[in-house]
């Protein structure tokens, strides 16, 4: 029979699945021996049997029974018990942290009987009742679903007097009397908190940080301690190091004469834990004794929650402490330099998405005024503009603007392109505003509940702002205030930048060790996007060991476009007009990135985008013959944007297939590249350019371009040696990379292609459409062009890098879709075998980061 | 040492991979101990070895030499003698017939000194120096591309003066003297037909018969008979049976005092075999007698090419004949009548193309005039309107037309889906024209160069036709006819619809009794994709064994557009008055389909193609605005347009995200699916209805449709059980079809899809605007719309099934997509471990027969 029970000495830290994570920790203090209350712990198991079947898993009540006896002899008292009580607190705990998210009930145990008995047996009849209307308030609304307004509306009194109210109040919404059996409110109080696991709040919680739903909660029972007890009780809350800044040193809270909820209410006001030293000098000796010994068991800063009980010291918990990412990367060298825990594990201490955060410019907050609001941090970032309600006004404002809208839809598009950040009153982190700004990496705070907006003003807590007056919003915290604050630019950023120095700063310190290390330890190479000398040369401070993907549309834009419609109208002579320009280009490129490889896509998109829109030329002309003038260069475009418009552009004549249709296109450009390369080995350059054919789908394709690239290369004197390669963006790329790799010395995966072609749908059509109510159903944990789909994306990328490398073992592998600089995806593209990513310049530092994390193969601590 | 050559003795009819079919059969009479001249074959390996190194094999003119020597014992005579030369034919012969694509040299051996013995020893001047003749203009033009015409130009002459003018013209356009050593002319010849295999006709011509373009062609040289020694001399071709109608009897074609070739040029007046019996009785005895042992050895139709040599019959070539589709059947049929072959093997020798041929119409030809000229046969039908020059009239026009362009491209396309045929003066089959018809079903004549395309007029041969005129042009044979040609609808269709029986007719009893024992062999199941009862009433004449495909958007169109265009706008009550509109087409439905499995697809376009296009009410409301006028009700619609505007249609909002986006959408057909199943059932029909998700790429999608849909299911009291399943149309669902296995009871692949995104292309974009130069480049041999690309396509499907079957073993397996109805597809369905394929009605019966061919093992012999 499954066993659903374990006291707290038999588990340890390690057993997080089964006794979730606050057990888990339980169990570890107590086999160290640290004065821990006794109790034991109900499994996660036992939570997911009885999610499943809607009831009590069999023999469980049985097996707590057996528990409850052992506590009952190693506490001497006993529970249910008229003169002295044994006391139990039940607090849910999961493998990870959700704070504040599951329930905890305390003084279980208590009855009319019991608290006469209590009064008596600690001679504080305040304290026994107030510990009885504790129990019922929580009981009642954590079993019984009995509002907390209800008993909050009693209001103050004596603790008897409001145990009275109290009881009416849980009869009044429940229809029974508050249970006085013992063994009821415990049974009944395991079975709530199992329920606590799929209470809207922790579903939505779950889904924001990516914690699966279906592992389940563990339940702690524990005999009570109070802190409650008189001047000599208290409680508190530490850490063993800053958790903000990482400083060395413990610090924390203490507050006397209370329970733990009092200090997590903020009801009464805390001293610093630094005071206990003159309350309780023994009890603080004792504390950082133990705090100190917690340290060197984690290896990691940990935070703790203690109780004294009339001056003896309990631990209530403990766990790796969350921290700031500032304080992470400060933490980790630190560790590392007190020889607590190698760099391997250091780099196991830190993320990407940590550092992500570090490289965001942010508000200088200690000159800000105090924020209007907070709304809910969709997107981060640091944004400042003038207010504006549509999106038309955006699109065609020439200040920076901040687009505010109740909610947001397809049609404010352009003006969230346009805007410096969006701002919501409705809605959350999956709403279409929060979705398509981060698709657009676009400032965004969402669900601001404050603000009312009312035809041209918005109103939050009283105060009106109209169109132009300027707000800033901060996507990192969900702060909204008003006027200008200062911005920051991020000192890591400033920092790779090469702006200033490590030196003296303990944040640049730790970032400049880790990334040395993790470059070090990294098997996966980091390449960055970039189609410009100016991109090029930021990528490389930030790291980059070449360019990965170089864009080569971006160089026909501008004063080029009207050569691209003349090649497009027919005139093949726009082609030598653009083979200079294009050269030139090239020229820099290669400079910038001199010994360095940069692979050059060649052109990819449908050349109708070069033409205005049909939409646009149709108003024109159709305008134009109403009022029975003459349309002129409209008419000619418009012909040309109808022969050529496509239904579906994406899967249009576009990549290859241009090339294999528009004669000397591909070439003009190859010759280009060659050209450009033979230019800078005659001025002493080393010019390591590679040529990369978009969206080959058959390795036909592929052949007869490369056959018409290498005459051309063969053409050009001086040329070096210049690869040619493929990118692996439409699936049937990814199944017949066996023979594909016949005609290709690389692969680049472009995984936003892929992606799209995998699910079947374009990110500019669906992201707003429905991706917030894919999130919603939880169809996606997060969007398949934000981190890698492993199952369906990830599943073509494993096929073609098996079936590449055994048509062709010395095949190089990389990818340039923007999942080549998101964390989860670079550990998958280090799993799969890839030899590079590729990512936008300010996304290289964190893909070397996660490139070193990936390799490195020490186990570290969840840091969740 | 790799063996390049073969003596006839040492090969059979079964080594065509090497010795090409014309030499394996030559072999094969061989060892029969028919009169087969000596000779020998150097294999299709030393034409590749050739090919791919530009010169002679190692090893392989020593070869041949010792086969010459061999050949001069049998015969007693020298090549190369000057008294009495072995005179030698060099012929090509690859594994497939291709005839006429490649060379032909006789009379190798043949020089000035030998042309006389040849006179002297023959006792024929004439013949001597007509064979020199031959040889110079053969060789000539074979091995040093002297054009023909230069030959021609001489005129006719005595043949001693035709050999000096012909080795002048020889000598003018190569600069050399004929070769007067004999092993010079045969090394030089075999040479030569190595090379014609990659002549340009020739690569055309496999390209288009879908024949590999790496297997080479053999070499046959043979002895010289010769039927041009005098009356008693002749030759002459015939069939084992009438290829026409497969009548039996012998058929074929005599001429006294010929040879071959000039037989093949029609350059005089041949006579029926039956009249040999009169010309030399003995000899067509022998043939008749022959020609039964061929038969019997092949098992199938022979034809046959034979010389009489004064008096002495000899066998020049055999194969098995090729024949019209009907004589397919019908000598399929009469074989198995006869207890040659076994009803498996009759399978193989026929073929779902041919029975598709059988199922067009036809043009009357007894009745139709003369043709005006012949064209490419670039799509298949008899289509039958008057000539329009221009798109916008072909799309205007109410009566038939016959769209008539020099060429096409993508703006014809609203006057190709108008018209009746499309008939152009350009172009092969991959021109844009023929590319497109063939995706549409439509007849198309192209490539006719006599056609005199002038502004408003067509000339053909010195007659002009005008806009107006009726013309009719056959897709199946490319001919064009003045007027309208009476048009046959098709017996087997007839036959099929059960409007005459096969009593009486050798081809509809053929047919029969074939598609009886196709549907005994089967294992795939034939459905049919059919929206209305009146489609599914003919699909089940036609043997569909359930409906594969109902789309319910087609439910949609007509007056009920309104009710979408309503349901737009927001008013959810459309959905209300479209729910008994939809239940009423399924009871019909399932009335027509009582008993068997009707497979519906809950909605799947994008929502805003029941509106007017975009570009259309642009045009409209800037008219309207430019001239001050209100836009009214296109306004309303312009805004909903836009707003549901998508840059990718085929990648948007559609299939399982309407369902999902839309309230109620899914339901209301769920539920009309229901209600229409319980109101068969109540009057006593046996309704199977099955309810199918499109565009599924996760299994959550699916999860969520299934259990809104099982609520619907289960509040509708009468309905009987209904299966819910899924499209496998978008990559990620083949990768994933473990996981949605578990939420699907059947699986039904859409290739239409699936192909799109597997290649990423749209074919409404692509096939007009690449494919033609994607089959030039030979990227791909057939558009992957038409038969399934198993490489791409195909994998994932092989994939789906093997981790779908891994997680569920009773799923059914379907098919949907227009592959369903495609003989080389349902191959690979079958193949595939498929359960079913579903096809439009009219491909029923070709899916039928495949799938029974694909089941049965007998290997039959190569009728190409």
């Amino acid at each position: 029979m499954t066993r659903y029970v374990y006291d707290f000495i038999e588990g340890n830290k390690d057993l997080k699945d089964l006794l979730g994570g606050k057990g888990a920790n339980l169990a570890e203090m107590t086999r160290m021996g640290l004065p821990v209350p006794p109790g034991f712990t109900v499994t996660t198991e036992a939570c997911r049997d009885y999610l499943r079947d809607g009831r009590m898993p069999e023999g469980l009540l049985a097996e707590v029974q057996r528990h409850l006896e052992l506590l009952e002899a190693r506490t001497g008292k006993t529970f249910g018990d008229a003169k002295d009580p044994l006391l139990l607190s039940v607090r849910s705990g999961g493998k990870f942290s959700m704070p504040g998210m599951m329930e905890t009930i305390l003084d279980i145990g208590l009855n009319d009987a019991g608290v006469e008995g209590l009064a008596e047996q600690s001679g504080d009849e305040h304290f026994a009742w107030d510990s009885y209307r504790r129990l019922i308030q929580m009981f009642g609304r954590t079993v019984f679903d009995v509002p907390g307004a209800a008993f909050d509306a009693v209001g103050p009194g004596e603790p008897r007097d409001l145990v009275n109210a109290y009881k009416k109040v849980f009869h009044d919404h429940t229809g029974r009397d508050f249970p006085q059996a013992s063994h009821e409110q415990l049974f009944l109080a395991i079975g709530a908190v199992f329920r606590s696991w799929n209470a809207e709040r922790a579903v939505l919680y779950r889904r924001q940080e990516r914690i699966p739903h279906n592992l389940g909660t563990a339940v702690n029972v524990m005999a009570m301690v109070f802190g409650n007890r008189g001047e000599d009780s208290g409680t508190g809350v530490a850490f063993t190091r800053d958790p903000a800044t990482g400083r060395r040193g413990v610090y924390g809270d203490y507050l006397r004469n209370a329970q733990g909820e009092d200090v997590v209410a903020g009801i009464r006001n805390t001293v610093s834990l630094h005071d206990l030293a003159t309350i309780d000098p023994q009890s603080h000796t004792k504390l950082l004794s133990i705090m100190e010994r917690l340290e060197q068991r984690y290896r990691d800063l940990c935070d703790i929650e203690f109780t004294i009980e009339n001056g003896t010291l309990w631990m209530l918990q403990t766990r790796v402490g969350k921290r700031t990412p500032a304080a992470a990367f400060v933490i980790a060298a630190q560790l590392v330099d007190e020889g607590t825990i190698t760099l391997d594990e250091a780099l196991q201490r830190v993320s990407g998405e940590q550092l992500a955060q570090l490289m965001f410019p942010s508000f200088d907050t200690a000159s800000a005024p105090p924020p209007l609001t907070t709304g809910v941090p969709a997107s981060p970032g640091a944004a400042v503009g003038a207010i504006v309600f549509d999106s038309a006004t955006a699109a065609a404002a020439t200040e920076p603007v901040i687009l505010v809208r109740r909610e947001t839809n397809p049609d404010d598009l352009p003006g969230m392109i346009a805007a410096r950040g969006i701002l919501t009153s409705r809605g959350g982190k999956t709403s279409h505003a929060a979705v398509v700004a981060r698709g657009m990496g676009k400032t965004c705070v969402c669900g601001a509940e404050d603000l009312i907006l009312d035809g041209g003003t918005v109103t939050v807590n009283g105060r009106t702002l109209r169109a132009g007056d300027v707000i800033s919003i901060d996507g990192t915290t969900g702060k909204v205030y008003p006027g200008e604050v200062p911005v920051h630019p991020s000192a890591v950023v400033r920092f790779f930048e090469g702006e200033i120095g490590a030196h003296g700063d303990p944040l640049l310190a730790a970032v400049q060790r880790l990334m040395i290390h993790a470059d070090h330890k990294a098997r996966l190479g980091v390449h960055a996007n970039a189609d410009t000398a100016p991109d090029a040369a930021r990528a490389r401070r930030f790291g980059a060991t070449g360019i990965g993907l170089c864009r080569t549309e971006h160089m026909f834009l501008g004063e080029r476009r009207r050569l691209v419609e003349r090649l497009i109208l027919g005139e093949t002579g726009a082609l030598a007009e653009l083979l200079p320009l294009q050269r030139a280009d090239f020229e820099e490129l290669f400079a910038a990135m001199d010994g360095l490889p940069v692979t050059i896509r060649l052109i990819d998109p449908p050349l109708h985008e070069f033409l205005p829109p049909l939409e646009e030329l149709t108003a024109h002309v159709a305008r134009a013959e109403a009022l029975g003038e003459d349309p002129g260069h409209d008419g000619v475009l418009l012909t040309a944007v109808r022969r050529m418009h496509e239904q579906n552009p994406m899967l249009g004549l576009r990549g290859v297939r241009l090339g294999l249709v528009i004669p000397g296109l591909f070439a003009m450009q190859v010759r280009a590249v060659a050209e450009a390369a033979a230019a800078r080995a005659a001025a002493g350059g080393d010019p390591r350019p590679e040529i990369m054919v978009p969206l080959v789908g058959a390795v036909q394709e592929l052949e007869t371009v490369r056959a018409e690239a290498e005459s051309v290369l063969a053409s050009v004197p001086g040329a070096p040696p210049i690869r040619i390669g493929t990118m692996i963006e439409v699936p049937r790329a990814a199944l017949t990379a066996g023979q594909i790799a016949g005609a290709a010395e690389f692969f680049s995966f472009g995984t936003n292609d892929l992606t799209q072609m995998t699910w079947g749908f374009s990110r500019d059509d669906v992201e707003g459409a429905f991706f917030g109510r894919y999130l919603d159903l939880g169809i996606f944990a997060v969007s398949p062009f934000e981190t890698i789909d492993q199952d369906g994306t990830g599943e073509l990328v494993r096929i073609a890098v098996t079936r590449g490398r055994a048509a062709r073992p010395d095949l190089t592998i990389g990818v340039c879709g923007e999942h080549g600089g998101d964390p989860a995806s670079v550990r998958f593209f280090h799993e799969a075998g890839l030899d590079y990513v590729s990512c936008s310049p300010y996304r290289v530092p964190i893909a070397r980061l996660e490139a070193g994390r990936a390799a490195s193969t020490a186990t570290g601590s969840d840091s969740r």
